[in-house]
C-alpha cells in the first residue's frame, strides 16, 4: 500500500492564498474569530489521525471485507475498524462542523471538506460510515421537528449512532417515482415502514450503539409518483434498546468500497417517524443528496491524491530504461522511470485533476459557509446558485478524473499496478462507484444541463461567468498571465454559444439535452478548473519558491495537455442527437 | 453473468463482405481451396464451444482463483477449467493456424483470429492458457532446430504440452537489459538456467502433461545489455517423467484474469536448451511478442464485446424514467433505459468501438496470411509492413477502448454494475490487465512512433495512407459517402502535417517523441477506424435491410461522437513537449 502524506501544504494554499479565507470567515457570525491556526491546528490532527490510523486499515479492509451472519442478522466490520471509529469520535471528529446546540463544534466547511479529502485518501470504505451519518444529520437538523433534533442530533453527533440514506429499492434506483415501500399509520403517530432497500452503504454495521436509518416510502393513498414520497426517521433500536423490525438480509459482493457494508435492508413492519411533511419525502432527501454528492466528488479526489502520491513515489524509485536524450542517473543500472516523458504526462495529469479538484470543492465549502452563514440575503442566495450549478459538476467531473487518475496511477507501476499488494488496484475499484451512486454521472449531466442551466434560461451560468470575466478582467493587467486568460477567455465564449445552441435545439428536440448533457458537463468542469488553475498561477507568480513555481508549471501543463480535450468536446456537441437517437435504432437491435 | 452470442453475423460481414476474403486466399498457396462454408463451419464449432462451454466458467474461474499449494509447488485451476480444455484439444482447437507438418490444421489466421476474439469474450483467463503454447509454438516453429521442433511441436499442436513466455524479474520489464538469470553450459549441450521470473501468465497449472517455458537467459560472458540475452527451451518436465528444477514459488494476487495462474517461477540450475543464436534470444522472442500484442489486443476487443453484450440486453429489460419527448413504452412502468439518449451514446460507443475492431483484426489477420504465403516477395514485404505499422495501434487501441467500453457497459448497469454476480465489473478487471502487459500502452506509443513511423521516415505510414487514398478515391464517385470521405481525407492531411512537425522537433529534442507518442496512437487509431468504418458504410450501402443500415448509422455515430476526440489530440500533439519536461520538474518534486 502506497504511504499516504495529508497535502497540508496545498490545503494551506489553497485556503489562504488563493481564497485567502480568512476574509470571508470574517464576514460571517459565528466564524469572525476563526484565525488560520486554529483551522491548520485541525486539519493537523485529521492529518495524523488518517496517516497512522485510517490508511493502515485500508488494504486489510479491503482483503477482510464485512461478514454477514445470517442468524442474528448482524454485520462485522473488518479488524481495527471499529476501533478506529471509537477514536475517531473520542477525538471529536464527528462533530466537527455540527451545530453547537446539539454537541457540534460549529466550524465551517472550508474545515470539514479537507478533513473528508484525507478521510477519502486514506480509507474511503471506512469514511463513508461517518459520511453518511454526517447525511443523515444535516437531514434532521433541516427538516426535524424540535423533538426529533433533541433526540436525534446529539448521538449523531457524537458518533454514537450513525446514519443511513434508503432511497434504492431492486427496481428503482434513477427512478424514485416507482419506489413501492409502505409506511402505514400506527395510530400513534409512528408509521410501520415495509419494504425493502438495497444498496444501502453502512447500512447494519457494529461500529456504533445505533443506526438512524431515514427512508423513502410512501403514505397510504399518496400520488403514485415522485409527489407522493415521503421520508421516515427508523432507528434500528428502539429507545428501550428492544430491536425495531428491520433487518439485514444480506450484503453486496462489490468491485470496491469492500470493507463498506453495502446492505439489503428487509423493514418488516418497522416503527417509523415521519420526517418533514408528508409527499415531501423526495425535497427533504435532497438536503442530504446535495451533500452526498459533494461527498461523492470529494472520494474521486482523495483517491485521486492517494493515487498520485504512489504513483510519484514509484516514479522516484523505479529504475527502467534512459532517458531519451541520455542518462540523467548514469551511476545507476538504469533511469527512474520519472525521467520518461509519458510517465510524467500520466503524473502531471493526476496532479493537475488533483490540485484543482481541492480547489473547487474548497471553493464550494466557501459558498456553503456563505450560504449558512452570511448576513446578507443576496450574497447567500448568489452563493447557494454557484453551489446548485456546480455541485453536479463537482460529482461527476471530480469522479471521472479520479477514476482517469487512479488508472493513471496503476498505469505508471506497470504490471506492479494489477497486483493487490501494492494497493493501487484497490484505489481504482474503491474510485468506480463514484460515478455511479448518489445519481450516475449521466443524471449529473442532466441535472447541469436541463435543471441548472436551461431552466433558469443559462442565469446561474452567467452569474458564475461572471466571477471568470471578473478575473479575466483583472488579469489582463498582467502580460505574464496572458497564456492562460486567452484560452480562459476563448473557452468562456464557446460554452456560452453551444449552451444558447443547445438551448435552441432544445425547444424542438428534448432528446438534444439528453444527447448533449455528458459532453456538456466536461466542457463546463474544463471552464471551471481552467479559471481556478489561471487563478492558482496568478497567485503563484509572485514567488520564487520551488512550491510556487511548481503550481506555474502544472497550469502550464494543464491548459497545454487537459484543457484541449474541449476542442473534441465542442465537436461532438455540434453533431447533436441525430446520431444517437432514431436514425441508431438498427445498429441497437 | 450475461449471456454471450458469438457475433456469427458479424464475422461474416467483415470476412466476406467487407475483405472479401476469399478472393485473396484464392491467391496463397495452401489456402485456395478453402470456401466460405469451411470457415463458417469451423467458427460455428468454436461459438458453440465458448457459449456453451467456457462462458459459464467464468465468474465461477474468477471467484475460485487459483489454488497454489507450496508442499508441492502444485497450482489446482478452478472447477471445470482442465475439463474444458481437454475438451478444446478434442476438438482440435489448438492445431486450428498450425502446420500441417506436426499434426497442425493449416488454417489461415483469418479464421484464427474470430476463434480467439470468442475465447476472450466468453474467458478470458481461460483462454491465456492455449494462448501462450500458441506464442511458444510460433518461437520453436520459427527459431527450433528440426530436433527441437519434431520434439516439441507435435506436443504444442496437439495441447498436450502448453507453453509460456518467462521475460519479466522482480527489477526489470520493459528494460530487459537488466535482466539477470544465468544460462550456464552444462557440457552436455544443455544449460543449467537460474533465476527468478515474474509475472508468468499459466506458468504452472493442472491442465497439461507438460509445461514448455520459454526462458530469456544470459550466457557466460554475455554482454551486459540487450544484446546478451539468450533464448532457452525449459521443460517442466524431462522425457524421461522427472521433474526439471523449475518451481512456481507463488501466485499473484490480481485485480483481475484471476483464474489464470500468474505465477514467480524459480529456475534452480533447470536444464535448458538454447533455442535460436546465442544473444539473439530478444528478437527471437519478439517472434512471440507481436503475436502477444496481438493477442492482448484481442482481449480488448473480446472483452468489449461480452460488455456491450451484456449492457444492451439489459438496456432493453431495465425499465427506469420515461423518454424525454415521451413515454415509449406507455404501457408499462417506465420506458426501458434504451430510450435515454446518454444509454445510448455509451451502447453505441462499446459497439462502434467493438466492431471497428474486429474490422482491423481481421485485415491484419489478411496481411498475416498474406505475409506467410503470397508467392510474390513485394506483396509479402507490403503485407509484412503494415502489420508493423497496425500491430502497437491494434495492441493499444483496442485495449483502451476496450477498457472504455467495459466501464461503459457496467455504467449502463447503473449500482448493479459494481456487483460482482452480475458480472459486469469483471469484464472491466479482467481487461485491465491488457493495457499494461505485452509492453505498456505507453511503450506501444513509442513502438509506433520511434521505430515504426520515425525510423524510416515514414515509409511505412505512407504506405498505409496510400491505401486510404485508394479507397477516398474511389469513393468519391458517390456522393452518398462524402460525410465519411470528407473528415477521412482531413485527418489524413492532419496526420501526415502532425507527424512531420514531430519528426522535425524531434531531430532538436528526443523527448519530443515521447511526449507525442500517446496521442499520437490515439490519432493513428482513430485514422484505421475512420478509415475501417467509411469502407463499412460503403459496402453496407447498396443493402436495404437492418443489418446494413445498422452499420450506415454505427458508422455516422462514430464519425458524429467518437472521431472528434482528434481535434484535442491535434491541439495537445502542438503543445510538444515543453510543458511536461523541465519547466515540470517542480511540479513533480
Amino acid at each position: 500500500m502506497p504511504a499516504y502524506h495529508a497535502p497540508l501544504r496545498d490545503f494551506d494554499f489553497v485556503l489562504n492564498e488563493l481564497f485567502n479565507v480568512q476574509q470571508t470567515l470574517k464576514t460571517l457570525p459565528g466564524y469572525e474569530d476563526m484565525d488560520s491556526e486554529t483551522l491548520a491546528s485541525y486539519l493537523e490532527a485529521a492529518a495524523t489521525f488518517c496517516e497512522n490510523e485510517l490508511q493502515p486499515l485500508n488494504r486489510l479492509g479491503d482483503e477482510q471485507g464485512c461478514q454477514f451472519d445470517p442468524t442474528d442478522h448482524s454485520v462485522t466490520t473488518p479488524e481495527g475498524f471499529a476501533a478506529a471509529y471509537r477514536q475517531y469520535c473520542e477525538l471529536g471528529f464527528p462533530a466537527l462542523d455540527c451545530d453547537p446546540q446539539y454537541g457540534g463544534l460549529g466550524m465551517p466547511k472550508i474545515l470539514a471538506f479537507p478533513a473528508m479529502e484525507m478521510l477519502c485518501s486514506s480509507n474511503v470504505a471506512w469514511s463513508m460510515y461517518p459520511g453518511l451519518s454526517h447525511g443523515a444529520y444535516a437531514a434532521i437538523h433541516a427538516h426535524g421537528t424540535a423533538e426529533q433534533k433533541n433526540h436525534y442530533l446529539p448521538k449523531l453527533v457524537d458518533g454514537s449512532y450513525t446514519g443511513t440514506m434508503c432511497l434504492t429499492e431492486p427496481h428503482c434506483g434513477t427512478d424514485l417515482g416507482l419506489l413501492k415501500t409502505k409506511a402505514e399509520p400506527n395510530g400513534d403517530g409512528s408509521f410501520a415502514i415495509t419494504g425493502t432497500k438495497i444498496f444501502i452503504s453502512a447500512g447494519e454495521h457494529d461500529m456504533a450503539d445505533n443506526i438512524v436509518h431515514l427512508v423513502l416510502a410512501r403514505l397510504p393513498d399518496a400520488p403514485k409518483d415522485v409527489k407522493g414520497i415521503s421520508l421516515f426517521i427508523v432507528p434500528k433500536y428502539h429507545d428501550d434498546g428492544s430491536r425495531n423490525e428491520v433487518f439485514c438480509g444480506s450484503l453486496e459482493h462489490k468491485m470496491g468500497i469492500r470493507a463498506n457494508a453495502t446492505a439489503v435492508l428487509n423493514f418488516e413492519g418497522a416503527r417509523g417517524y415521519l420526517l418533514g411533511e408528508p409527499n415531501k419525502g423526495l425535497s427533504c432527501m435532497f438536503t442530504m443528496m446535495n451533500a452526498a454528492r459533494l461527498g461523492c466528488g470529494m472520494q474521486g479526489l482523495g483517491l485521486g491524491e492517494a493515487s498520485y502520491q504512489g504513483a510519484l513515489a514509484y516514479a522516484k524509485e523505479r529504475l527502467q530504461m534512459r532517458a531519451l536524450n541520455g542518462a540523467k542517473a548514469p551511476d545507476k543500472a538504469a533511469d527512474p522511470i520519472i525521467v520518461h516523458p509519458d510517465v510524467r504526462r500520466m503524473l502531471l495529469s493526476q496532479k493537475a485533476y488533483t490540485e484543482a479538484g481541492r480547489a473547487l470543492t474548497t471553493f464550494l465549502a466557501l459558498q456553503l459557509d456563505i450560504e449558512e452563514k452570511h448576513p446578507d440575503a443576496e450574497a447567500r442566495k448568489t452563493a447557494a446558485d454557484l453551489v446548485a450549478l456546480l455541485t453536479p459538476v463537482a460529482k461527476a467531473f471530480m469522479t471521472d478524473n479520479g477514476f482517469a487518475g487512479t488508472n493513471m496511477g496503476m498505469q505508471v507501476l506497470g504490471g506492479h499496478g494489477y497486483i493487490r499488494e501494492w494497493g493501487m488496484e484497490q484505489l481504482v475499484r474503491d474510485c468506480r462507484i463514484a460515478q455511479i451512486y448518489e445519481g450516475t454521472n449521466g443524471i449529473q449531466a442532466l441535472d447541469l444541463l436541463a435543471r441548472k442551466v436551461l431552466a433558469d434560461q443559462g442565469q446561474k451560468l452567467r452569474q458564475f461567468s461572471s466571477l471568470i470575466q471578473q478575473f479575466c478582467k483583472e488579469a489582463q493587467a498582467r502580460a505574464e498571465l496572458a497564456e492562460f486568460v486567452g484560452p480562459l477567455t476563448q473557452l468562456m465564449k464557446d460554452v456560452g454559444e453551444v449552451s444558447v445552441k443547445i438551448g435552441m435545439a432544445a425547444m424542438q428536440d428534448k432528446d438534444e439535452v439528453g444527447a448533449a448533457a455528458t459532453d456538456y458537463l466536461r466542457l463546463i468542469g474544463h471552464l471551471t478548473y481552467a479559471w481556478l488553475w489561471a487563478r492558482m498561477a496568478a497567485v503563484s507568480l509572485d514567488h520564487e519558491d520551488d512550491f510556487h513555481k511548481g503550481k506555474i508549471a502544472t497550469a502550464r501543463f494543464y491548459f497545454a495537455k487537459l484543457l484541449p480535450e474541449t476542442q473534441g468536446l465542442l465537436a461532438q456537441l455540434k453533431n447533436g442527437a441525430k446520431p444517437l437517437m432514431k436514425d441508431a435504432d438498427l445498429a441497437l437491435l
